[in-house]
């Protein structure tokens, strides 16, 4: 039987939740035998109903072992997969590296056949029941070999990447995790205290609260467990990059309060016109790449579809949409981004078809 | 000739920016004669080029006065205004109102005259060529009357944002700055100071950098003249919520360092989720009022609209429409959000029809 994955056996992965159960997915997706293990019954039986892959039997002999269960529990795990599978090539998924690893090895991990992972995937829900099949499809997944990690045990974790779809990207345990803190838990954590600043506020307040604030607060739904357990573990670099915002932030109010503080203020808001261009990801790096025009919809169902339609016959190629929201319900607002060359013939067709084209 | 806006006169916008030239267009559509001025005759020939009003001559008598020019320079145009048309309504739109009103006063401004304003609305883009018909529509716009406003002119005011297409909300001036320093000033500060911080780090750490980085600055990019000028105006409300934000972050950074604060940051995790619910809007609110098909598209020019179009003949109501950007790139995943009860009609037409609906 051939394997197009290269991996050369089944891969246990223990921990049915949203990453657990994604992973299983991709992997049957790919061909591979998928076993599966949770310490919770019903959320095994959910990834296995989902078709992640099939309950682990006692002659079932893993090549490679995926652990995907919240950081304080992953070093447990792993010393425990690596002592009842000696050969199996053993990593997780967790988004806390140096520490993670570090108590997997203290409690008897075997480190050269121990490479470290996190996919850069996730959604504001979590469990087996919101997994994907394609939730990894595309994304960069961190690999962080040990020094001790053995070379074949380092190509079957970038196997693995592959087979979910995903794209390996190496660096240290430690470059990681200041990388995660800056760009991912740290924001976790401006998200949530923004979000629970509004707790205390007059209700009112709020009312009027626009597109900003969403996207702010976006990230603030995430499940509290897991959040204080990946912030807890990687503690030390998040609470460096806290403190490095906390001091621009006050000098900032400083700023403002010596009623002479213009200059502290525009560079504040200078550097952050520069850092997000600095951000990969077509909104961020590039808005004016493509045209934007606007078409005020009216609210019957199906106009949507009918929107594309002329835009598919028009053969103009929609590269990205948006619809916006204003007082808790669609606006009927859509933003249609196409290339600037074919802005015009988009605009011409929509409105000899009768749609409310906005200049 | 009859007025259906009942403003019952000219209305003169000074200051054709983003702002100033989307009412005009607003305006013009609801048939009001505009008069435009601008300090900038290249930003006046714009907003006029666009339809957004005409030149104002030296006969023009406006009912009404709408000043839509930066915060530090509100207030003496209010003034200017206010002794030039001895008659008129006189309204500004900037995003602080107490200072902005006193200054217009303390300058000589009528105050039985003057009804503040502010419309919740914007555009990451400035200047009258980011000028929209719609901007708008259907957003509130905060009026905030003086004890000394005449009733007559706080009408005049209230028919301005109806003939814009806005709601009207009145509040006082004091609660309007407290408010927007919370739902808006104080977001923008974070987002330009999360990016900022982006400048001083290796770029290889922004390069995994998700979506969650993307939407926590995607108002970094916003005009740092406008926002120095907005955050100047509106120095002690938002230094108070910066005090505020200061406090909980710092709070975090010594929880997670004291090695014993999971209850810390759980709490403030906690704290962020029920705040999140108090934000208006669809996807802050009730994001799982929506069942999600997600389909990954064929990197084919039209696929986005045989999609839709396939929705359509399945008569299924698409609510909104999402498009992940993974590596800078769209993913071709796309998520359609329909009502719950139709989500298995459009997966049983999609999958008809050869798409890669995925699980």
């Amino acid at each position: 039987m051939t394997d197009p994955t290269g991996i050369g056996g089944p891969v246990l992965v223990i921990g049915s939740g949203l990453i657990g159960a994604s992973v299983g997915l991709a992997l049957r997706r790919a061909g591979v035998d998928v076993l599966l293990r949770d310490a919770d019954p019903d959320n095994l039986a959910v990834a296995v109903d989902a078709g992640a892959g099939r309950i682990a039997g006692p002659g079932d002999l893993p090549a490679l072992v995926v652990v995907a269960v919240p950081p304080s529990l992953a070093g447990q795990v792993l010393a425990d997969a690596s002592a009842e599978f000696v050969d199996a090539t053993l990593t997780d998924t967790t988004s806390v590296k140096e520490s993670v690893l570090a108590d997997a090895i203290a409690r008897g991990a075997d480190p050269t056949r121990l490479v470290g992972g996190h996919p850069m995937a996730g959604r504001e829900v979590s469990g087996a029941a919101g997994a994907r099949t394609d939730l990894l499809d595309d994304r960069l997944w961190v690999l962080t070999p040990l020094a001790e990690s053995g070379i074949e045990h380092v190509r079957q974790a970038h196997r693995l990447v592959s087979a979910c779809g995903a794209y390996p990207v190496e660096m240290g345990a430690r470059e990681h995790d200041a990388a995660v803190a800056l760009v991912s838990h740290t924001p976790q954590v401006l998200a949530s205290v923004l979000a629970g600043q509004l707790l205390a506020s007059d209700p009112d307040r709020v009312r009027i609260a626009g597109q900003g604030l969403r996207d702010m607060t976006r990230i603030a739904g995430s499940n509290v467990g897991l959040w204080t357990d990946i912030l807890s573990a990687n503690a030390g670099q998040v609470a460096a990059v806290l403190d490095e915002v906390v001091a621009a932030l006050s000098r900032t109010a400083d700023a403002l309060r010596s009623g002479d503080g213009r200059e502290g203020v525009a560079g504040m808001l200078a550097a952050g016109v520069e850092g997000q261009l600095l951000i990969p990801g077509k909104h961020g790096a590039a808005p004016s790449a493509y045209r934007e025009v606007t078409v005020m919809l009216a609210d019957r169902p199906g106009e949507l579809g009918r929107l594309f339609a002329v835009a598919s016959e028009a053969e103009v190629s929609v590269e990205d949409v948006r619809i916006e929201h204003v007082l808790g319900r669609p606006s009927g607002l859509v933003a249609l981004f196409v290339r600037p060359e074919a802005g015009e013939d988009l605009v011409w067709a929509l409105t000899e078809r009768g749609f409310d084209v906005r200049v």
